[in-house]
C-alpha cells in the first residue's frame, strides 16, 4: 500500500472514454477508500480538443497525438479509441513497451492482436486488463479467471451483442423487417452508419475468441471460427419460432466437438426456457460450463456508456491496488493452438422456410417427397409449423427437423431444390 | 513466474475436502499450465483418519491436530471444517500470523472474525481467500472484488440457502406441509440433523455479511441483521402466492435505506417475473445493483461437493499464480462501522393470512371493518386473494396490502386483531 497517487492517462474520449472520465470523477471518494490511494487522470487525447463532451479538460494535460503519452510520468494508459489495428495497437503496443500498465476496451485488438499483446505484457510485468472488451459492464472475465479457472470448461454460450439483441427482439414483438429495424437502430444511436461489425457477427466472434482465450486456454484466432449474422432474419421466422415456443438470437458458442474447440457465430433458434432465450435487448449474457461448477450464467448490462465505465475503472482500480496478473491468465506459452472450425462438422436440428410454388399441392404432393428425401439421409421432420396459404410469391412450408451433421443437411437441402414445385430455401439453426 | 510447485495442506476432509482433493488430482495438467507451476498437496488434517473418502491418504503426511500444520513447510492452508469458533478460527489465525496463505469455505467463520482476520492477513501480507463461503461454486466474490469495485453498490437480493430453496420449491409444487419436506431433505442428505442454520436463515445471513461488506464497506456484523427463516410458511401460503403470480424465496437482501446499509433476511413473495423468482432450488443467484453498471445476475450451483471444490481450487490457483489481494478487497481500516438494521423502518407491501371465525360474516362484517382500519393507516387492499370457504378451524381471509412502513403494518395488524371474529393473523412480506 502506497499514498502516492495512481496516475493515468485516456486516449479516446468517446462515449465510453467520456464515461470514464465522469466516473472517475463522481466516484472518486468512493475509489480512494478502495484502493487505498487516489486514482488520477492526468493526461488525455483525443480526436477533437473542442467537441462538447459534459465536463471540461483543461486540467488533464492535452495531447493530439496519444502516443506521445507512453513516455509520461503515468502509471497506466487506458485505450479507448478502439479497431483492432492502427493508433489503438501502436499505443498499446508502445505503452506495454514502455513498461505502462494497461486498460483497454477494445474487443477488436485483443481478439486479433491478444497473442502478441499478452507475451510484451508478460515479459515486461505489466498488466494488459480488458474486461470491458466482453460483455460490456458483466465481470465476465474477471468470474472466469479467478473464480473458474480451476475447471474444463466445456462450452460457452453468449449472447454478445446489444444491436443484434435489439433488432430481433423488436423484429418479433412488431413483425417488422430487419432492414426497417436496423434502420430505427442506427437513428436512436443504438447501431452504426455501418452496422456492419454488429449485424455480420463480428463483434460477437471478437468478444468469443477472447472468451474462448481464457475458458480453453487456446490461442484467439478469428480466422478459425464460424461466423454469420442476422441480415437474412425475416420476420417470418420470428414469428414461426414463436409457434414452436422459441425466440431467434444471434449466439456466440465455443466448445469441444471431436476433440477439438469448435467456435461458432449464427443466429439460433432457442427454446424459451433456455437462459439465453429471454434476455432482453440492452443485456448481454454468458452462460459458461465447466466440469466442477457446472452451470453458470452471467447476465448485465452489455454496453453503453456506464456499464462499460464501470467495468474500464473495476480494472484500473485491480491495477491501482497493486495486483497483478497474466493477460488470460495462462502464460502466453502455455496456450495452444486453436484449429479452424468446420462448420460442416455441426451436428444438431435446423429449422427449414421452404417456399413453393402457389398451385402445388402440398399435402399429397411436396411434403410426401420432402419426407421420403428425409428419411433418404436419417432425417426426421420433428414439427410442421406452416404448410401454406398460398401467396403471392407462393406457399410456405415451414418445419424443423431431427439433429443431424450440417453436411448431410445441405445435401439434403439439395435434394429438396430438386423437386420442381420448389421455389427457394432457408433455414437456421436450432440449439 | 517460479517453477517450484505450490504446496498446500488440506484441514477437513468432509464433503468438500474430498472434492478438493479429488479435483486437484483430476485437473492436475490443466492446473499446472494454467498456473504456470504445480499445484500439490502435501499434508491433511481430519477427524477419522480411516474413513473411506473414496481416494487413498497415504501418499499426504497426516496431522490428528490440524494446528500442527501451520508450521508445516506448505505454501497454504485449506480450512475446510466449518463453524464460526473452535478449530477453524484458531487454525486460519495460526496460519496467517505464521504467514501463510489462507483459502476457506467458512462462512460462518468470515461473517463472524471477518475482520480480525482481514486485519492478521493484511499486515502479514498473506492472501485470505473464502469466494466459496458465497454462494458455492459461484464466483461472485471474485465477480464483485474485481468486476463491479468501481460501482457504488446499491443494493443486493440474493437466494443464498439450497436447503430454503429446495424446501418452499418443493412445497409450491405438492402442496406438502414444511415439516414433511423437510424431513425428505433431512433423508436425502440435503439437509442437516439440526436444520436451524439453515431454515433459520443464518446461513444465508453468514453469506450476506460478506456480501454486504464487499459491496458496501462495512464491516461484517451478524448482530446486526434482521434474520427470519422459513419455519412458518404454510403450503396455503404457497398456493395464495401462486394465485398472486408470485413465488415465495428465503431472500437476503442489503440496501441502503435512509442513509445506512440496512441487512435483512426473510421469506419474500417475489413476482414470478423477478430475475430471482424462479431459481431452482440446486442453484443460488445474486442480483448486485450499482450505480453505473446496472443490475448485474450471476447464477449457479450454490453448494454440492463439485462446485464448492470448484470455487476453492480457483482460489488456490489465484494464490500459487502469484497474486495478491486485500481480503474484502478493501483496506480493513477503511471499513465503515455497520449500524443495526431496524426491521421497523422496513417500506413495502405484506401478505396478510387472517383466519376468522366460521360463522363469521366475512363479506358484509370483517372485510368492511378491516378495509376502515386499512384506510386509517393509509394502508389499502390491493389484492383479495381468498375469503372463506369455512373450515375446521375457520374461514381463510387473505389479501395483499400497498407499501408502508412496517411499524405502521404492525400497528395495523394491533387493530385487526381486536375485531373479535379473528382468530389469527400471519403475514409475510412482498418484494
Amino acid at each position: 500500500m502506497t499514498d502516492k497517487p495512481f496516475k493515468i492517462a485516456i486516449a479516446g474520449l468517446g462515449t465510453v472514454g467520456a464515461g470514464v472520465a465522469q466516473l472517475l470523477n463522481m466516484n472518486h471518494d468512493h475509489i480512494k477508500q478502495r484502493c487505498g490511494r487516489q486514482v488520477l487522470l492526468n493526461a488525455v487525447s483525443a480526436r477533437s480538443k473542442n467537441k462538447d463532451r459534459g465536463f471540461g479538460i483543461e486540467k488533464f494535460q492535452w495531447f493530439d497525438n496519444p502516443l506521445q503519452m507512453v513516455t509520461l510520468d503515468v502509471d497506466l494508459i487506458v485505450e479507448l479509441i478502439g479497431g483492432a489495428d492502427g493508433v489503438a495497437y501502436d499505443l498499446v503496443k508502445a505503452a506495454l513497451q514502455n513498461k505502462k500498465q494497461v486498460v483497454t476496451a477494445n474487443k477488436a485488438l485483443i481478439a486479433t492482436h491478444g497473442e502478441e499483446l499478452a507475451e510484451i505484457a508478460e515479459s515486461n510485468g505489466v498488466n494488459l486488463m480488458f474486461d470491458a472488451a466482453v460483455a460490456g459492464g458483466v465481470p465476465i472475465l474477471h468470474g472466469l479467471r479467478d473464480g473458474v479457472c480451476a475447471n474444463k470448461v466445456s462450452s460457452f454460450m453468449a449472447l454478445l451483442n446489444g444491436t443484434c439483441n435489439f433488432i430481433l427482439t423488436t423484429m418479433a414483438a412488431t413483425g417488422r423487417s430487419f432492414e426497417d429495424v436496423l434502420k430505427e437502430a442506427q437513428d436512436k444511436g443504438y447501431a452504426e452508419a455501418d452496422p456492419s461489425t454488429d449485424v455480420d457477427g463480428f463483434d460477437t466472434a471478437h468478444k468469443l475468441a477472447i472468451l474462448a482465450t481464457i475458458g480453453f486456454g487456446i490461442k484467439p484466432d478469428l480466422d478459425h471460427m464460424y461466423v454469420e449474422g442476422i441480415r437474412d432474419i425475416k420476420a417470418d421466422d420470428l414469428s414461426n419460432a414463436a409457434v414452436l415456443n422459441r425466440n431467434i438470437k444471434l449466439v456466440g458458442m465455443a466448445k469441444y466437438h471431436k476433440g477439438k474447440v469448435v467456435q461458432y457465430v449464427y443466429p439460433a433458434l432457442l427454446p424459451v426456457s433456455h437462459p439465453l432465450a429471454d434476455v432482453p435487448g440492452n443485456k448481454s449474457a454468458v452462460l459458461v460450463t465447466g466440469d466442477y461448477v457446472g452451470d453458470l450464467l452471467f447476465l448485465g448490462a452489455g454496453a453503453g456508456q456506464n456499464p462499460t465505465a464501470s467495468s474500464v475503472v473495476s480494472d484500473i482500480m485491480y491495477v491501482a491496488r497493486g495486483e497483478k496478473s497474466l493477460p488470460f491468465n495462462i502464460p502466453v506459452q502455455n496456450l495452444s493452438d486453436s484449429l479452424p472450425t468446420e462448420i460442416l462438422e455441426r451436428e444438431g436440428a435446423y429449422y427449414l422456410h421452404i417456399v413453393v410454388a402457389a398451385n402445388a399441392d402440398i399435402e399429397k404432393g411436396v411434403l410426401p417427397e420432402i419426407e421420403t428425401i428425409l428419411s433418404e439421409h436419417d432425417i426426421s421432420l420433428e414439427e410442421l409449423v406452416r404448410a401454406g396459404p398460398a401467396g403471392a410469391s407462393g406457399q410456405d412450408l415451414c418445419f424443423t427437423t431431427s439433429s443431424t451433421q450440417e453436411q448431410v443437411f445441405l445435401n439434403l437441402l439439395e435434394k429438396i431444390r430438386e423437386i420442381a414445385e420448389v421455389i427457394s430455401i432457408r433455414f437456421i439453426r436450432m440449439e
